[in-house]
C-alpha cells in the first residue's frame, strides 16, 4: 500500500454565506464538514483510483473522531494514532470564492511523538511509497519530516514530501525522493531565486528531485534525470483546492511503481487537472483524469534554456 | 432564581488573525472557545452579580458538552436538555475588530420540543423571572416564545424576551412583560416607523413594555407607566458584544424584584455600559457597574415630545 501521513490533519468545515463583509455579522446558510488535511486528500484520491492506501497521522477529541468516521465512510483504511490534544478545524467561508481560516493544531507531547514514530516504522513494512504531507502540529520536532523520510529511505521505500517553510527545509535532510512545492512555497524558502535555481538548491540540500506545481502551467520537475515540464492538455476551470494533493497522489503512485519520469508526470499533471474539475478537495473527476492522461505530452528541457520553453 | 433560556445556545469560538482579507488563506494565531448564546451571557452576568440563576435550553453533541462544562467551570447551574442534533458554533474572527459567522443550529424534533416544554414548566416552580433569549433553532415551532411566555404569565412569573424578526413578532402573542429590541431589530420588524411608533406597535401586539437599547444612547422604555429614557453617565469604549445581554440581565432582576421603572432602568443601563468595558461577552466590570448605577438619572418623557429630550 501507499502510506499517506498527515500529522496535522483537520476537520475541514465549510460555511456558505451570501457575501463575506469584513467586520460584520453573517448568517451561515449551510455547514458541511469532512476529513481534511493534505495527506487525507492524497489518501482519498488514491483510494478513489483503486490503489491500496493507509491514511495515518495524529488525531484527538471529538473532531478527531469525526475525521476518522468520515474516512471510514469513504472506505479509507485509517492508522491514525490518538493524542490528548484536539484535532484542529479549518473553516472555509464560501461566498462564490473561498476565505480560509487554518487553526494551528493540537500540542503533541514527546511521548506521543515517540509512539507515532514507532507505529510509523511498523506501517512501513507494507508500504510501497510514503507521502508526507502538510504542516507540523505544535510540539512535533521541527525535523520531523527528515526523521520520517530517513527511516523510509533506510527501509528502501520512496518518499514524496509536500510541506512548506521550515518543515520543508529541515525535511530535506532526510533525503526524500521528491519534494513538491508550489511556486509560492519555493519563493518563500528562497526568495527571488527563480524556480530552477530554487529547485536546484533544494536538491543540493537533500531532495533527489523537485516537482514544482505551477497551477494552470502544470508541473516542472528538476530531477537527476534531467528537467521536465508537463502541462495540462487544456485549460480547466473549477476548484483548485486539493489539486496539489492530487498531484502528490500521482507522484506517490509513480514512485511506488518505479515509473520513469515522463509517465509519473503525465499521471500527476492529469490528476491535478482532474481535481480542479471536482468540487471538493480530495476528489478527482475520473473520466477527465483518463482523458487528460492520454493527451499530456511531457517535454524534456535544457536546464539553461527553460525560459524559452515557457 | 432567574431562569435564562437559550434555545439556540452555541459554542462561541474566537479566532485571532493578523488581518482578515477576503478570498485569502489565514493562519489562526489563537483559538479560544466558551459557552455562548444570549441567554448564556445573561446567566453569566446574573451569576457574577450573585443572583441565583438557572441556565436552560437545548444542547447536543461534543460542542454541547463543552458548553455545559464551561458553564460548570463558571459555577452556573445548568438545566440544559439533550437533543440528538449538535450544538452550533459561532466563529468570531478578530483582527482588531470582529467578523462573526453564526451557524444556524441543530434541527429539533417535535418530541424534543415537547420534552423541553415539560421541563420548562417544572423549572418555573422556582423561578422569579424568565429571560427568553436569542434565535430559534430549526424545527422549533415559530411561536415558541409565545408559548413559553404565556406559560410563565399563567404561572404569575414575569418574562423579558430578547429576540428578533419573526421570533419576536410571534412571541408577542404570549404577552411578555418586556421585550428588548435594539434600534436595528425594531426597524427590521417595522421598517421606517421610528422608535416610539414601532415600540407602541409591539405593545399593541402583546408586550406590556418595550425597552429599546440604543447603544451609547442608553435605553428608551415605552411602558404602561410612561416613557422613560436612561443614558449611561459617561461615554464608554470597549467591546459592545454582550452589552445587550447585560441589559436583559438587569431587566430580569428588575422584574424579579418588582422594581419600579426608574430603578430597573438604572440597573439595566449601568450593566450594559459596564459590559462594554469587559473584554468578553457575558462579563461585566462590577466596579464600573456600581459607579455607573450611582450616576444614572432616568428621565420621564412626554411620548409626543421625546425628540426634544434626546
Amino acid at each position: 500500500m501507499i502510506l499517506a501521513v498527515t500529522l496535522n490533519a483537520a476537520l475541514d468545515v465549510t460555511y456558505t454565506v451570501h457575501r463575506l463583509d469584513r467586520h460584520t455579522s453573517h448568517r451561515v446558510r449551510e455547514v458541511t464538514a469532512r476529513a481534511g488535511g493534505k495527506g487525507v486528500n492524497v489518501a482519498r484520491v488514491l483510494s478513489s483510483l483503486g490503489h491500496e492506501v493507509l491514511a495515518t497521522g495524529l488525531f484527538g477529541g471529538p473532531d478527531g473522531e469525526r475525521l476518522r468516521a468520515d474516512l471510514a465512510a469513504a472506505g479509507i483504511p485509517d492508522g491514525f494514532l490518538e493524542v490528548t490534544g484536539q484535532t484542529r478545524r479549518t473553516v472555509t467561508v464560501v461566498d462564490g470564492d473561498a476565505t480560509v481560516f487554518n487553526e494551528p493544531g493540537p500540542m503533541i507531547t514527546a511521548e506521543e511523538w515517540v509512539r507515532f514514530e514507532d507505529a510509523y516504522v511498523a506501517r512501513l513494512q507494507d508500504a510501497r511509497a510514503v507521502a508526507l504531507c502538510g504542516s507540523l502540529p505544535p510540539g512535533v520536532p521541527p525535523d520531523a519530516y527528515a526523521r520520517l523520510a530517513a527511516t523510509a529511505r533506510a527501509a528502501g521505500i520512496p518518499v514524496v514530501l509536500d510541506t512548506s517553510g521550515d518543515a520543508l527545509l529541515r525535511g530535506l535532510a532526510g533525503r526524500p525522493q521528491v519534494v513538491k512545492p508550489n511556486a509560492a512555497e519555493l519563493d518563500e524558502v528562497l526568495p527571488g531565486a527563480g524556480i530552477d535555481a530554487a529547485a536546484s538548491h533544494l536538491r543540493e540540500r537533500g531532495a533527489d528531485a523537485v516537482v514544482v506545481s505551477l497551477g494552470a502551467e502544470g508541473l516542472h520537475a528538476v530531477t537527476g534525470d534531467g528537467v521536465w515540464s508537463a502541462r495540462p492538455p487544456q485549460e480547466v476551470r473549477g476548484n483548485p483546492t486539493g489539486a496539489g494533493d492530487a498531484v502528490v497522489a500521482g507522484i506517490a503512485v509513480g514512485l511506488a511503481e518505479s515509473a520513469p519520469w515522463p509517465e509519473l508526470l503525465v499521471n500527476a499533471v492529469a490528476l491535478g487537472a482532474a481535481a480542479v474539475l471536482a468540487p471538493l478537495a480530495g476528489d478527482v473527476d475520473p473520466h477527465a483524469y483518463q482523458r487528460f492522461a492520454a493527451l499530456v505530452r511531457p517535454e524534456r528541457e535544457n536546464l539553461h534554456a527553460t525560459d524559452t520553453h515557457r
